[in-house]
């Protein structure tokens, strides 16, 4: 039995996000579907974690238990053969048996892409959020500061979500400006649900003026959804890159 | 009778190209269906020239004449509400009643995106070319050179075009690497059809070695469409500007 780490790139735009569903096209699914096609095995592929429909990956990881005799690292260019163009993977490889792709992934990066121009840009629709009006980027980035570190981020976790706990650890919030186009990369233990999504919803609410960078602590304090801004829209939210504590195969 | 020019933009991914045809949507179609909707008037909407299908375009040109009162700077705004999100106007302006974006165009940007990974990338499926193998850029420069100029360009003509003339006049090639991408953005006075995917087809059997750089100008006076290279996809292809001889408003 061999246990094959996948990284995976997707565009989200047509996926009720990574996780099965019932009545739902999901991205998990149409990877056990190309594991079965290959291999003619049911597979449970285990993912990092989950991304929310519209969500992009550039590296989503994932792992699988196959006795296929297929080497690990041609399992890229057979599943690359049989998914949809908006799912490919980029990187295979044989690893541990232990090796379990979300309980041992130690940090996880994300980018949040906004398009800080006038008018639409069709190009960009599926791949950004348009957020329109006058951003200050130092205050976000001095609201940032706050943000950094273990903290109950609870006031930055959509509803409905069922955790043991939401202390986590941000160990970097980055913001950088290219043309018309605003990156925050942020680089965390782990995420809680829309949390990455909450958080910018809160930096864009400090760029517009509407709330000041000290407010921040503040906000972290009352563990209260509502103290934050809102979730912004998934389409410019990209998992970047899931990182694991050492070379695992 | 005022006469509107647009400048647009617009994903080509779901359309069959910019000019209107039975049995096949596309962007000249939903433009005017929008400016029908929002003038109530028939109008036949003048563009600067056809994109194929799936070709991308940031600054096509298109003009239209109205007896609306909406003042010409405010058509963007009106527009954009009613268009889809894959097409968008990005300027719009009252111009000289003699304007007309075919005939007075003076020249064009195309820019033509390769993706030069091994991989595919899911995310820019749409909006480049996948062309994995081994690339020489100086070689490709090279052979831009001879492209420059006043040529007979009917070997980059692809089939079933009737034209009064196959000359024309290329200013400008420029090829840039970014990371894993090429661009390739040429200007001219105006373009055969699949003119650019076929030069960018030969460049690229340059860059990998299948033929030299000096046997362009073989090529070109061979005036014979087998001898140049194949006509690449359409969806790394984007028309970036059109250029007008002086302000026209």
């Amino acid at each position: 039995m061999k246990n094959i780490k996948l990284t995976i790139e997707y565009d989200g735009t047509n996926y009720s996000g990574w996780q099965n569903q019932d009545n739902a096209v999901t991205v998990q699914e149409k990877l056990e579907e190309a594991i079965k096609e290959l291999t003619k095995e049911e597979v449970k592929l285990i993912g990092s974690g989950r991304t929310d429909s519209g969500v992009h990956a550039r590296g989503q990881v994932a792992n699988f238990f196959t006795n296929s005799t297929i080497p690990g690292e041609k399992f890229k260019y057979a599943l690359n053969n049989i998914l949809p163009g908006d799912i490919a993977i980029i990187e295979s490889e044989e690893v541990d048996v232990n090796f379990h792709s979300r309980f041992d992934a130690v940090k996880k990066r994300y980018r949040y892409r906004i398009y800080n121009g006038e008018m639409p840009r069709p190009l960009y629709r599926n791949y950004s959020y348009h957020y329109k009006y006058n951003l200050d980027l130092d205050k976000m980035r001095e609201a940032a500061k706050y943000l950094i570190g273990t903290h109950d981020f609870v006031s930055f976790m959509g509803s409905g979500s069922v955790v043991k706990t939401t202390i986590r650890t941000i160990y970097k919030i980055d913001i950088q400006k290219l043309n018309e186009f605003i990156d925050i990369t942020l680089e965390g233990d782990s995420f809680l649900r829309y949390m990455v999504r909450i958080i910018v919803g809160t930096l864009l609410k400090v760029g517009n003026n509407q709330i000041s960078a000290d407010e921040i602590p503040r906000i972290i304090e009352a563990k209260d959804r509502h103290c934050a801004g809102p979730t912004v829209p998934p389409q410019g939210l990209y998992l970047e890159e899931v990182y694991y504590p050492q070379k695992t195969s």
